[in-house]
């Protein structure tokens, strides 16, 4: 209830500072019995990883995690998982003079503000560094969904800035450091270099989806599953926007167009993005977010500092120009842990309810 | 827990059916010795009210909010709240035929397969009939808000269709039935006369904002403000898309433009919308929504019926054309209902935290 | 969260005060499927009620309760069930010297300095007539529960004052307005009579148990099942007391007595009460509790005014002289709650477990 | 909600098994600006710390607590306060032989039977190791309450199996092995000597207070403060019982005698043991307990191994011959967490409210 709980059912507690001594997370919820080791978590945190190229942060450690409890004997137990990565590679000095002034697009006033304390290496708690419990969170939420019901989820970057990027195929997304649908990135590569270059930062846009999706996940009124969505992108650091399925395109279009028709087998098109009243369909959940630059920046801004007079901030240290682009194993994540608190969910309020009308998303899957 | 209550501290816990004996809902949180009566909550109910206009559902009836507990002469006593709306206006028959098919874009399907029951009139549960109890606990929130700290919200259109409506002046938006903040909507009437003969129907966009923010309102990590606006406004019917601040725009923008900088006087811009790092600046909260086009249109659409066979649907009835018209009260409230409850929750945690940084947005309202 | 709500899975939202327009509940969570009529609930109600014989209360009135949401052609439809109670026999003038000074014993003096307002009207919401809602949202729970696994809940008066009862069968219980398992109870009517000529008050011990357990209910460390028995049963008005299985008694017994022996053929006694580590055995659930005498009493006490000056205070109006006689029909049904919230619980995180350790407490009723 | 996490404002997440490779919590909600460190929370640690002297469990170990996150600059920060200790006695190989059977009076069917797995090595998640870190929450919420309101938290033990002990001074209690209020502890020795002696466990009743404690905390209705101190208390390892104020005493007692008066220097008597209408009076809070022997002994007892067959078991290992010897400052913890839970809560909803009325407890302090 005090804001670092995710879910209700699948429960992630989130703790830790950028640069305090470590970071991690207590699941709480976990079905019994699954196999867990260290290495189911791992694969994801790679990815998330800060300093696996020159267009991300060069902050690099290797988040590695550790099961302190939970799993025996290589299974869950059915009690909280405790994950815990232990911070590496602090440089509090970079961010000392952070602590007189606040960065215009920061969180440093806010969090003055509100605590009437804040701790400023590296952002402390605002830090997109402790989007890593998440994302490991994610993972064990990813494993039990492909296990009991085959749903996968998968992302990629859809814009950087001014380059739209067009959608090729999944398969170019693990082989280039944008994670983008696309086999050639030399565009790419050159708009970051110039923006690098700039001292500037930029925006993006994401895309992420879920497939195999079970159909009746989501309540009916208030936690429906795209408001759940909705909330957990968010929140993510340096989300502004948030679509499902048509999204703001769904405004200029007319019913007899939007609304996806059934038949038996299976839904034409997918305006819904997966989920009708609330309720998943069986469709594909489809996402897109939009993502802010990055405010830390090289570039000179007008800012106050702590006694309210004006000054000028310049943000040194290491810093992602485009924060979007690590974005993607962690949406992936995000999606996973709203999937599973609503799958979870739907077992203690509805049990097994069968219908004899057919799943027509999942026929059409077959 | 189960998705019919809406905030942790600020508690509205909602039931009934569209066309069941009545609709309400329950607030435990409400802070006591407030002034309350039903004239202070009917107001926004008439906002929302349908029958109204020839461009939204001809079904009429007074919804008429009656309080059950929770006040004593008068004044709130810090126990729950329960409001009671009767429905007065059923045409259960009109519903009838929907029982067998599925309405494409509808929650009908999903609410089936979910719950292997369904209440098939009028939507039942799914209805926006339903946001009329949100509405009426809205109005509670939005008093103590105003009286406590001077917070205020307003919603209006910013588009039907495709007819992009300029924001003018919030003047005009009580004075015209598509709570547009233009002076002439004659364009508007016209478009929506058209939509109607043609059966058919349209989407819309709408903003809505807070102003007289409190600084500090939000979590650091996942119950962000901005998160809980994104779960909000999400979860209302038909909205597929959520903006905070720049929202999309801010995908294209660098971050030297888009982090508005700091001045003793206030900030210059607002790019953010009134959230940093989840919590509240103190400037106005900005929010945009997608609303998809009505789902009930008079266009036979394909569809299945419940033994999954092929079948054609038409939606007869009253609907409207544009759920998006009557949806202004609607997310000012929804709003006002997450402010209130990071309220109490700031209270809880942080009581009155005191810096000596001023607060730089009411001093620009100062 | 603000106290007005039982359960996390199975919730409950109870609202209402003693003397106003009416009292109920909102049950959020209850599975779909279930046929469900207002008669489903009014037994227990009526078993519940005041005025039913001449050692209780004699405020009269019907509690009819009325379904307004949740069912739909006589079943259980997923959502939201609001239940309402109309009061009809308020008489707030007996109440009116109460406004100005706190009842020894009564919950006047703290929700006084707690709220700053206080509804004196019969004692508010500090009532016990707030316990009808959760009568019947029990009853609720109780019909799935019995369909679901087939578990039944008894409550019984053990001891009244002075008065041991000493424990003759379950079937006297209905028979006698004590709720007492004897098949005479001419001396309690005796004492009774003796305690109501005298204007004073008395205390009641009960016991309350559920039979057909399922096993594997409860959660390891702080959502214990014993742990939420007794948070149910300690925040019924006037418990002072509350005990499981051999409770204070397990005080003096040693290791080698009080652990129940397993064998294939069940538990060898049952000094747990059906809760092992806070999860159920599958025993019977065995639980007692004290009940402090009844507060409002025609003896002159001193007390204070709300200016804080000395003050005598005389409680006229209608009361129990025991309200632990009434008491019997409320702890069955907290039981019942307690039971259904983590019946359902078990479905969401464990699922289907199976072992081939057989159950031992349903093999010894078998 | 999945039962590991204790409060809803001041949220304390535990994690860990007994001999797993570590223990601790998230304290979620802890206020910012309160200095803390870990010398703050080891004094509690030792004070339950196993193998302090012959009348408790060998296992010998620091339990030296780590905070991980949440402090800055000796500070909470008003974020997630994580503390680990690291599990450095485990002895796996004690335990081997419960894996394939169930010991009488312990977690371990039940376990089974819920979950499908279970970790066997002590005892697992039911440990009464894992009250270490509850303890350590329980530190810094004293810590919070004493500076913020004054309130203190202290218990004593005052009956082992058969030996009553009189209460003679709290200042004798930190001074003798069993928390007793008595300067000769010759006989408990004693009582303790032959016990171990013979292999069998005996069973404890412990008193628990607060002094200082604030008028106003606690909810109406559900969330009582002796509801919630019941659940509380009942979920500690091996308590079967609970009462507040004269607990089952009050059954006897008259309501002339009970209900304590009040008058301008106080109340005259605390029968009510602080809390009227669940609502804390600002007297003292009493509580009482009653904790169940050891079920783990060394003299043989039936018990049946996980293939349902009848088999003997004896349990080896390090154990308390009576575990309520450590209770106490497990029980103050408690206390403690549920006063700062009620305490958060009323800022929330109450406010600062004043009244005219005195506190009539803080005057009898003063």
């Amino acid at each position: 209830m005090s804001g670092n709980t995710f879910g209700t059912l699948f429960c992630v507690t989130n703790f830790g500072e950028s640069h305090g001594p470590a970071i991690g997370c207590v699941i709480d919820g976990c079905p019994p019995g699954m196999a867990l080791c260290e290495a189911d978590i791992q694969g994801d945190l790679d990815r998330r990883r800060p300093g696996t190229s020159k267009f991300v942060t060069q902050r690099n450690e290797p988040d590695a995690v550790e099961i302190l409890s939970g799993v025996y004997e290589g299974k869950t137990t059915g009690t909280p998982i405790a994950l815990l990565i232990r911070n590496t590679d602090q440089r509090s000095k970079d961010y000392g003079n952070i602590l007189q002034t606040f960065r215009p697009g920061h969180a440093d006033y806010t969090y003055w503000q509100k605590f009437g304390v804040r701790d400023p290496r590296g952002g402390g708690r605002s830090s997109a560094r402790l989007t890593a419990p998440t994302v490991a969170a994610g993972a064990v939420a990813r494993k039990w969904l492909k296990e009991r019901y085959g749903v996968t989820f998968r992302a990629c970057m859809t814009q950087i800035g001014d380059v739209v990027i067009p959608f090729e195929s999944w398969d170019h997304v693990p082989h280039n450091p944008f994670f983008a649908p696309v086999a050639d990135v030399s565009a790419l590569e050159a708009y970051m270099g110039e923006l690098r270059k700039s001292g500037d930062s930029c925006g993006a846009r994401l895309r992420v989806t879920a497939q195999g999706m079970p159909v009746g996940l989501g309540q009916p009124l208030y936690d429906k599953l795209d408001a759940d969505i909705a909330y957990a992108m968010m929140g993510l650091n340096a989300v502004k926007g948030v679509e499902i399925g048509a999204g703001f395109a769904s405004v200029t279009q007319r019913g007899s167009t939007h609304g996806d028709s059934l038949t038996p087998g299976g839904f034409v098109g997918n305006n819904a993005g997966g989920v009708l009243g609330g309720i998943s369909t069986g469709q594909d959940l489809e996402v897109s977010i939009a993502i802010k630059p990055t405010s830390s920046i090289l570039i000179p801004r007008d800012s106050i500092d702590v006694a309210g007079a004006p000054t000028e901030v310049i943000t040194k240290g290491r810093h992602d120009p485009c924060v979007g682009i690590r974005a993607a194993p962690i949406i992936e994540a995000l999606l996973a842990l709203v999937v599973m608190d609503h799958a979870l969910h739907q077992r203690a309020q509805c049990g097994d309810v069968h219908v004899d009308t057919p799943d027509i998303a999942a026929a059409s899957r077959a």
